[in-house]
């Protein structure tokens, strides 16, 4: 089982630490585990989402879930945080989500415009910022200016950046696949030479090969794909995301395997909220189960050699 | 025995009330009390404060002390924090004291200038700022001036003001002194009357009445007049200084007046680290004992449930 | 054999020869030369590049190398400078390249975007900045756009500009393909036109004529050829690339040449670190005689002594 | 004999930390000592301090002389550096002294005002900045105000800001006066409670005590006087300068017991350049064997803990 | 006799140097030397000064004697340059003063304030700017303040900075008075240290020595007074200017002493202008023979060669 990172060894600034200290060691299990509650699926998708669990349309309701359930955080868009987290604002910790779009017009150049900025965050007191990155799109070029901007202003302001690294576009499509292992891996590694504190990518696909580059066409495990994945995170702390909803053992598993990998948690949005609240604060507890196993970095080395 | 304020009941805006939620609510007792401790008497006063115990004049040492005695913050300046805070970043909630100067020239005109703004102390994931206003300084228009500054951008970032409101200055003098009733009952309102959201003031003195107006001219106890201050300083969390270190005593009936009045803490520092480590600590519990008996405020409506 | 390029004769402001000097003078042989090593394949071509030598993702086991290999400089991207260049800062010099890119979406209009700026590079203690431009790309217009903005402002900042001067698009193609002498050749002296300090480019193929004008369609052998690509560069230093890993011998006849030629240096990264790190430490060290045969220029004179 | 500070220990970013990493490790002993060579006198007393030794007058002989005695770093201010640091830039590290005045006026409101910016000293490959900050002047707020500009700028530049910590004023003079132990001491902690990352004080003496408060009005020896100094700075680094031309023995006691007190070094100028090239390289010699026996940090605990 | 300053060892960025070879080898002598014609005393002393010769009190006439007396430039304050340069622009170089001020109110805190800015000297085609600089004022900090905003931006845009650099205030008149070889020499100093191209003093008087520091109360000859102002000018080329008008012979005695030491020239107003035309020329005839008795400096060496 690989070691959790320490946060003494990622080469954050001081506000950058303070506030992944106050995600990790304050809220949820507490041992540098983490837990979201990604909730921007009503700009996603749209209002469908809401269908299969009527209670999941209303913010306030998804908030007191994330209070409940001990998240690590919710992360949500300008809106509903300008409106709902005033309400429960330092019960849990806010990773205000800036870029976003609907998913009406086809994707082949996928691109996600900014709906707010890092003042937004540090105004309403947030813990850190959410970025889409659709690595691969071909709408590369207008992505990439608008993510450095975020990025400077996270640094300068001390506000932990969570990459939604995202492989997108026609050209992944023909390499294999939005999850194949090579898409996934690539796009943590991106995540990571761009700066991103955090990165959330899709569990990967080893058996996604068509297309995908010599290297990648191989037999892995799932194991030894989400090890490697982690790996090309390296300092960038990386999050599982649970994707459209499935079976909760496969969910499970897929949890399991990340963190014995290293991840440092998972982002369970759909396959939380997209039941009754009594049912999702059990599956809650299965995966704080699955987080709790995580074992300390040991023998940690001195950042410093 | 007054109520705790509730922090749904201050006006605060969203970020104003996370970063205070985390102060009162995931430090210290966590029962919306706050003990801190204030570490800036190396430029107020010299290196001279540090004589009765030397370890306390590095501040590794002191911020260490502000984490294993479980501390609600620790206020120091830029220097200190840019330098020590990132060893303890997020363990202790950081108050960036913004401004300060040395006793080295006269205080007659006193007025503390600033060192770092509300962006440093975002940057550094800060919890909130302090601001040393001297209420009754003939420099009055500079400090008001300046404090108009930080005041505004503490607002726009979602910053808690701490506001040190200290009376200053000859005027003070011929009217009653700086501990006062009168002076530091003025000093509360004029914070409160300015937006701070906290205010750090000295115990109140109602036998000191020579040159004060005529309605402070009259018997008041201690506890009349720590009510009184406490009242004056209405939604603005009052806290009570220590001062020069006194006996012990004496600081834990200051310590209890204060809380009975509902003031939300003590900011205490040469009373706690002018002595060795197991005597610091051993003090900060009968400090906390004392805040333990705060009760929350009864009754209390959730506006937002 | 070519005399090496005298630091008092290129025309550098104050800035950019003191940081210059640092990097020639201060580190590896110390001699005029420079061996540099790139490490943004990660982002450029994805983590396959370190499928040869897992150790190799590690971006603190590069750093590492650079240290012990007696590196004149890495160039890394932000997000890796960020997160891993404390740890070793000021022990290597740090070559913060600007710009990257993806390989995944197709490369015919290539450009690649800027992910920080020169204020990036001062703030780390970087000795140089780093800019990919695509000499012959029909998104020509932008890149030629951003990269006037780096150049100022590296004049502005003292801070030495290396281009990565490469030829791509279909045009290039067509006319001899991205490594022909016409395109090599081409590119070095473009790169010197718009103000670059340094340029890196691969190593000329004067064979591959089909297309080029009729002024490279002649016999040239590769000394010629890399000698005049030196020339085509005047007071711009040239560092060849090793692109991908190819025979030790190979790599080692190029650097030979190079240096025969005049070039300040080389820059390989793949040849290097797609080994274990003993046989990795062994090829730098043959590098390193190539680079000490280095003549310092004949004759010249120090015009501050 | 007390530690060097290590560089991994004092929170400093990227930036100042390879920069300072070159002035104590890539010049001079590189044992983490350092000799500066201070050379503002020109503008600060005038022409006169070149009278003993009319070569001095020659700002090139200077650097000339910091560069061959294996000085770590030269402090001139812009008009120097802008015709001069270019013949030797690079070889010697630069600390561009911002601020300076004639002593022609009076000094009783002493204020030394700005020449040049961080911005300067990025562009001309300047490795640290210094300002002279007159503590206990009442000009306080107006220096403290341009100071506190240059601290930001350094912080965001990654500069290493060293501060000449000077006490100056009427009110210094009534309180034991400006080389005194309280004097000296307070100077030191001031410099680290506003963030120097170097400070440079005069040699305490303890025996000036007439007005200085209580706790230093006691029997201290030069060497525990010093030993405070170094403790108040903590992880500022401490200078000791030299003043004006005394004794050699006295300078070279002076030297050996600052660095027996955990002193990073000194900064001595007329002592130096007031006398002819092979005396002053003779001289440089007896100091680099004083600086020769400093211990480096034995057992440096880890930053985080 | 000392040698002429070479432009190529002057630590000039490239537009300083174009400007300043055009007013010293494409006008006057083109011998590297100097003859400046100053008209701004309409402003510093009022009409009073064109009594003597009511021709000089029209610019016109003035502009037109620089041109026809071959003078390598003219300094005119801004309002003249607007209305009259036009008429001569490009055949006698503009320095622009920058700065003025009447004679009017007393001068104990002189300070000059500004008429124009850089910027103005560019879009007039002016080829140097000029400013007054108060050395000893008591109003120091504002002075520097203003200077440092016009050295900065004279730097960017390659333009020569002319400090007129005048001891004033009255610590300098109890120190030896405004033409002591003490104050003349610090004001030379003051200059270099500081960033002049060109700086502008009076001829130091040796005698006046009541007052000043003991290493000017001495006996030193005019030369030797003069030698060691060019010396402590170093890089900062000098010109004597002339003064209130005196006898010829007394002029062109000063003026052949200062040439001896190495001055790069001189500029004469009033001695000038204050007589009718033909006079006025056959007396620049006779300056124009003092200055194209100064040599070259031998065995200069090409520092780009």
């Amino acid at each position: 089982m690989a070691d959790r990172r320490d946060l003494n060894q990622l080469g954050l600034n001081a506000g950058k630490k303070a506030r992944l200290h106050r995600i990790l060691h304050h809220h949820g299990l507490r041992n540098g585990t983490a837990l979201f509650l990604p909730y921007d699926q009503g700009l996603e998708h749209g209002p469908r989402d809401f269908f299969a669990n009527q209670e999941a349309s209303d913010p306030h309701y998804v908030l007191r879930l994330a209070v409940d359930g001990h998240f690590n955080g919710i992360a949500i868009q300008i809106g509903l945080a300008e409106k709902f987290y005033w309400d429960y604002a330092g019960e849990v910790p806010l990773i205000l989500k800036l870029n976003g779009k609907t998913d009406i017009p086809p994707s082949d150049h996928a691109l996600s415009p900014l709906h707010a900025g890092v003042e937004d965050a540090v105004r309403l007191g947030a813990d850190a910022v959410g970025y889409t990155l659709y690595v691969g799109t071909p709408a590369q070029s207008e992505d990439f200016a608008q993510y450095r901007q975020i990025r400077a202003e996270a640094q300068r302001a001390g506000m932990p950046l969570v990459v939604w690294a995202y492989p997108r576009g026609s050209a992944v499509g023909a390499k294999g696949g939005r999850s194949s292992f090579y898409a996934v891996d690539y796009a943590a590694r991106t995540a990571s030479e761009l700066g991103a504190d955090m990165v959330k990518v899709n569990f990967p696909h080893p058996e996604m090969r068509t297309g995908v580059p010599p290297s990648y066409d191989a037999e892995f495990s799932a194991q030894q794909a989400i090890d490697a994945v982690v790996r090309s995170a390296n300092r960038t702390l990386l999050l599982v995301s649970g994707g459209e909803r499935a079976g909760d053992q496969a969910m499970l598993d897929k949890a399991r395997a990340s963190i014995r990998a290293g991840a440092t948690g998972l982002i369970f949005g759909r396959n939380v909220w997209q039941r009754g609240l009594a049912e999702s604060l059990r599956f809650v507890e299965r995966l704080h189960d699955v987080l709790s196993e995580a074992k300390p970095r040991a023998g940690a080395t001195d950042p410093a050699r």
